[in-house]
């Protein structure tokens, strides 16, 4: 895929030939009864509508032309009523040995995946107490499977920071605040927060899929990512020998309780000054991201976002200049 | 202890010397300042009011005698406005050792623990899908430790079956009505329903304390008794070589679920049948046992028992006589 | 009509000639403007899209081809992208007359409608209280016109059990498990509990109109079928000579607070164990039902069902299966 | 009675001889043991405290002496801490038959009893629609039991108009506004307005009881007055030949609508103009009369009533004087 | 545009020549992949879909055939599928000078404007107390501006009175009921409440725009017509010398209360008897308009309109006949 | 006052005399009918109970000893039942001019004001945004009255920062956590959020009184701080020259939602990053002084504070150590 052109810089007339993600497939049918295949082809860079007029053109199984897929594809960039839009003559399913490196299907975080690991160590390792150093190390640094995915996973399907890497971006993120606040107010435990929050999601690297399209896995519906974190911070912390109960209790308390509200899905009320801090800090961070991010991705006139059902309201896009 | 008086047996002028359980204890003053202690005192036949009015004659330490101590006292049965009450002469702290089987002290389920262990044991043996029989062992049979706080804890600090057994005495009680259903709705998994009930509340061993008072313990405040019995059971499973994971997925989810609602504490809604079956069963079992012994205890005239606030209704309590 | 194929039973290409329920119809308008006919035909087995693509094939009224008409049509079965279709060259009205036995198509319970009437008349005749069954005489066994409706109707809009004799068969399960509960939990009066059963939607004869389309009456939209059928137990216990006052107030009790909240518009909170057991296993077996029919429904691939917005969640389709 | 003075005029150091009605009784017992009997008395004037310092006084049988009982009571008025109490000397149980009108001993309606009923008849009179004029008959002047309590039911418990003739005065309250508003917006049916606002409470006759106290009967609390009216109405329609079908369900469905929301306790929304009306103009009459009730009878400071948990907020008694 | 036909009045085949404004505008591509234009053009009288086939016909800038611009077009009225459409031949933008009134474009209250702002000043008028006259005064009658615009306007987007003129209509509606209400109930300050209710929607003047379509301003979104109007009222009781602090509070509450709840956006509850008032009466009336506009507007078969999303509700269109 | 003991610092036995604030004042009769004056008296230390038990040692009139007066008293510290009362012997009215500096009778913030109000004056001065500086010092710098108010009034009557000198300590918090944010968020506009932090409470000077007890005042009732304090903004933006009318909006839209949701009292949603901030950090400081303070004060055994309405749940105590 290294020398197909990114789907964004593609101009009007141009050729493609390439691999793409098919976000959305449907075999329409026109008025007239002939039928068309309509897609939405993805690359990290954005996606395009498409359309094959003619399904012949399909080469091998229609079948796996489906949501999700990789295809490969051929046709040209056209405009349609100021849209750019692909025309295609070919389609055809395609294996992801074909394909090379997924995550150049994807938005991916903006933040270099070396600066944010990197971030990650020195909080683990600016960790003062012990025990919660330790269990860290256990989950983010030593056990390689998790980390990897934890450096990969989004942090929501849709909500905010819904990109590869999006986790660690937001985790990162929550964790800079929290350490201002911890010396805006001097009684708070500062590693028992930092532990808080880079474990508070960690649950939603097998609660979410993330390899073709972003989803809740069977496990995300019926375990969700809390109780799922929950276990595991309880089951390192049953390898380190003479962890304090207490601690544990304190620390699972926070993870549980992160969601602030028993209809948001904590079974717990934050119920120390650790854990009323991180649910805020979290609820904060998404919601800023998301709004941020609706202002930047708005195109369109006026000075409002379209309705967010997300954020049940319109975000107004002025901003008024800094001096 | 053997040999003192149950409590609801003692009438009018009997003399009463033996120990009880301060379920409440207030030093009050009169309007004249002279000092006098105002207990209530039980034993696990019923509970009296009992007065103390001089002090002094308080033995020891005066900041022992409160609420959840046990004491020894010697004194008389008055009647007082028709209701009887305890005039005390002394009163001291007494030690556990002094005190004996502390079962005597709490209200107990009319059920017989041997009645009760069978029939868990039958219901475990009844399983025949081999994953849920060798997990429901693990956990109920041989924890020895699990198992008999299993069968000594309450199931709720008061909305229903707050007793010592109380807890076994609910989980059979829905066991039964579940396998009934499973009779009923042939498409139910009657040992996936049948684990799920047996687990649902397990945690609640750990969540509430039932030494001398019905409270919740600092771990049942801070992860909650689904936390724990989720993490109890992963752990267990993760002990059964091969178990499966759909299967540790489904039995999971039914006791995460079992609450029915996020605002209720449980951090996923019911998606399955069996998940759903539980959760409604569990609710009726609760509300139905909380609904008859309010009609039961209620001794005052009147159709009607007091609002109660758990119920968030007055209960009626003429019964229309079977024919 | 007796001689024309099931729809379920049609193959591509086999040609179709006779008299459907059309439960959708619209003209539309192709890009080019030139006008077609889409319908969606239906027989008990089941429903296809339908296309008439030259309107001056009509015969006879255009305005009468609409939802909720019978059509005589004439087409041939097409695969389009996978799914059958019919593909019309005639489509006509058709009166009632000539389509005959309406049951035919609709949607119709699963169980013999003889075996319902038998097994509702045992249940009648099974209770003892000589009062109760009386009244349940005179409703269900005497009053023709409203057992026949009773037979008839179906239970729900689109809920549960949305097909003809839906309505029995769901009263006649609850009242399988609540005579199982009335076992279980010895204090309550099994009559009384079977009559409330029996009784409980008793109304949605008359709230529902189920001869085209499953829809509300004006009845049911104004006044409801819990008021109805409270209004109509009324009546009938009047004209039982010296019908018990009380046990008019609890089974009218048990009837107007069955939907177990005032929000979910029962005009007083269930007040007596009867009435609690009524409430949650009429509760259950609605959401039991609905449930089992979306897994089995739902041909789509992978372990979820869609999104129900009625159960406002999605169900998991992976059944554990039994040992 | 009728020579015993009213409570509202006793001044200090005055003696009292008359018969009462306990409000509330209670048996108390003071720090050094000695039992007393504290009494809320009433008549239709007011309320005082009253004490019975030696209980050997009480006449008769002590167990009589309760809340909802009449009392003839001995003793004399006495200053305490700026406000009267009684002290008395004598104190026993009181036949009805001695007590004479029971009305003397509640509030009542300011309006004249008479004026109320001559406005009833001629608001029925003024119902130009035949049918509904006969409806209004049979159960507002034709039913002789029905119309004496009509006349004589309070309208709630303790919300507003909790006095004797307040159901009256409350629906010819609204019933004046409503005619009012059907001049106003003349698309209204006036008779359909009007006799849904008089029909709309009737069943509060039957809900209330209020011979001594104001309470829910055990119909009211297990049928509620909604449910009532409604059978009542169907009844009465009945009863008249040809009565329309379209306008029963009209006047059934303002009747049960008329609480506005499912979760006030109506089980359905009001779905026509005049329900919608005779809902608000209900509602708000209600909460003007507790608003300015609440104003007239706070005798305390400041310019603030205290808060009013029916009202959910505290009233603001300064009143802009008219220009 | 004198000269050129209501759309109403056209008939199938007519030619049309003329000015109308776009309330929608698509160009939407044919399964061919021809392009054509969409359109939904209304004038005061109402409003019919049109189609231009050929967008080359479209003379000067495409961009500015959009939502919300003026369009002069030129094409014939068609019956499609029992509804009128018109066929375009030309079509281009139109400049608001050539355009003339604007209000030809838009539905307008049915009552004369004259008429109505007759009433406003007979109410100001009418006001005795006179600081509230002044006030009135200052905000209604000598501010040209802010009278203009209250003349103007509509009461709101879509929910109610959504037409030019339709908050005066909506106005001088509940000042009517209010002051029947002020006759009914006594002790309300007449004058207060003509205030309260003509001064509680004024900011709406402000919140929505009216040029084109109706919609929210950015002031509108971001402060609401609450904050608005109670600042402007604020500044003009500044301007009167020794406006009483004490009306001025009483006045600001009603308005700032008036929506009645917290979630429905009023700041605080209402607290006073008048300020109960305005905001019962200001529902109703706008909820009855809403409710008669359904029914009338409504020209589908069947007693019932389509649900409403504003009431939450279907409406029942069958008036009962005034006798 | 300057040379009577602070009440935190009185040992048992000690005699005292000096002015005090009556927080609490009834007059309570004894079993035996003698009546005695009961008092919760308090300094700037703390409070104790107090009790006069011969009520003719009132000096002067009675009716003046009552909550929220200055008494002189004269009497001794004496231990009852473990904790310290005042005994007294004599009790007086105090005059405003007898008891000097108002502000030792009330908890006060423990950071000097000197310091508050230079860091406040940084804050100001640090704007470099020339209109929200100048809007700034009008409002907060130049208005002595208004500044002086805003350094010695309470954040809350009771939820937090209930004490002189709170909204200032208060709102300089949140700025710190503000200030922070924008460094995090660099986004943000600076001057605009510190604006908004600055402004946010400004209208809790005449939401509340604070003269002798903390409450609200009748404006404070009945408009509330939010719509105050937007009045105030918008009328001092109006006394500058160009202030621009895109930057009121936008720092009124920050005041008018900081409260996040309507039925917390805000009219709008916050639609901007900056209110979204300031609503979560203005939440998050209130909550978190109220759980330290809470932890603090707790005198009480075990782990856990009382349970608070406020913040609907018990505060875990247990802290865990830093490392």
């Amino acid at each position: 895929m290294t020398d197909q052109p990114a789907l964004r810089t593609l101009k009007e007339g141009a050729a493609f030939n390439g691999f793409l993600l098919a976000q959305e497939a449907a075999f329409k049918t026109s008025a007239k009864g002939s039928e068309y295949l309509e897609l939405k082809l993805a690359d990290a860079s954005g996606d395009l509508k498409a359309f094959l007029w003619d399904v012949r053109a399909i080469e091998g199984d229609l079948d796996k032309v489906q949501a999700d897929a990789f295809l490969k594809v051929k046709g040209q960039a056209a405009a349609f009523n100021g849209r750019l839009q692909l025309r295609l003559d070919k389609v055809r399913f395609a294996l992801d040995e074909e394909v090379g490196d997924l995550a150049r299907f994807f938005a991916t975080s903006g933040r270099p995946l070396a600066d944010m690991t990197a971030e990650l160590d020195a909080a683990v390792a600016r960790t003062r107490d012990p025990w919660l150093r330790r269990l860290l190390e256990l989950l983010l640094v030593e056990d390689a499977g998790l980390r990897a995915a934890f450096c990969r996973a989004p942090a929501a399907k849709s909500l905010h920071h819904a990109f590869l890497g999006g986790l660690l971006e937001h985790t990162l993120s929550v964790l800079g605040m929290a350490e201002r606040a911890c010396e805006h107010y001097p009684d708070l435990n500062r590693d028992l927060v930092a532990a808080g929050v880079l474990l508070h999601d960690l649950g939603k690297t097998a609660e979410l899929t993330y390899q073709r399209s972003f989803a809740y896995s069977d496990e995300g519906n019926l375990i969700g990512h809390i109780a799922m974190e929950a276990e595991w911070i309880s089951r390192a912390a049953a390898r380190i020998p003479d962890f304090p109960e207490n601690l544990r209790m304190q620390i699972l308390h926070i993870v549980l309780s992160h969601h602030g509200r028993l209809e948001y899905g904590s079974p717990v009320l934050p119920k120390t000054p650790e854990a009323l801090l991180v649910h805020y800090l979290d609820d904060l961070d998404g919601k800023l991201e998301a709004m941020f991010r609706s202002i930047r991705e708005d195109a369109g006139e006026g000075a409002w976002t379209p309705f967010s059902r997300t954020m049940d309201r319109m975000v107004y896009k002025v901003r008024w200049p800094k001096a």
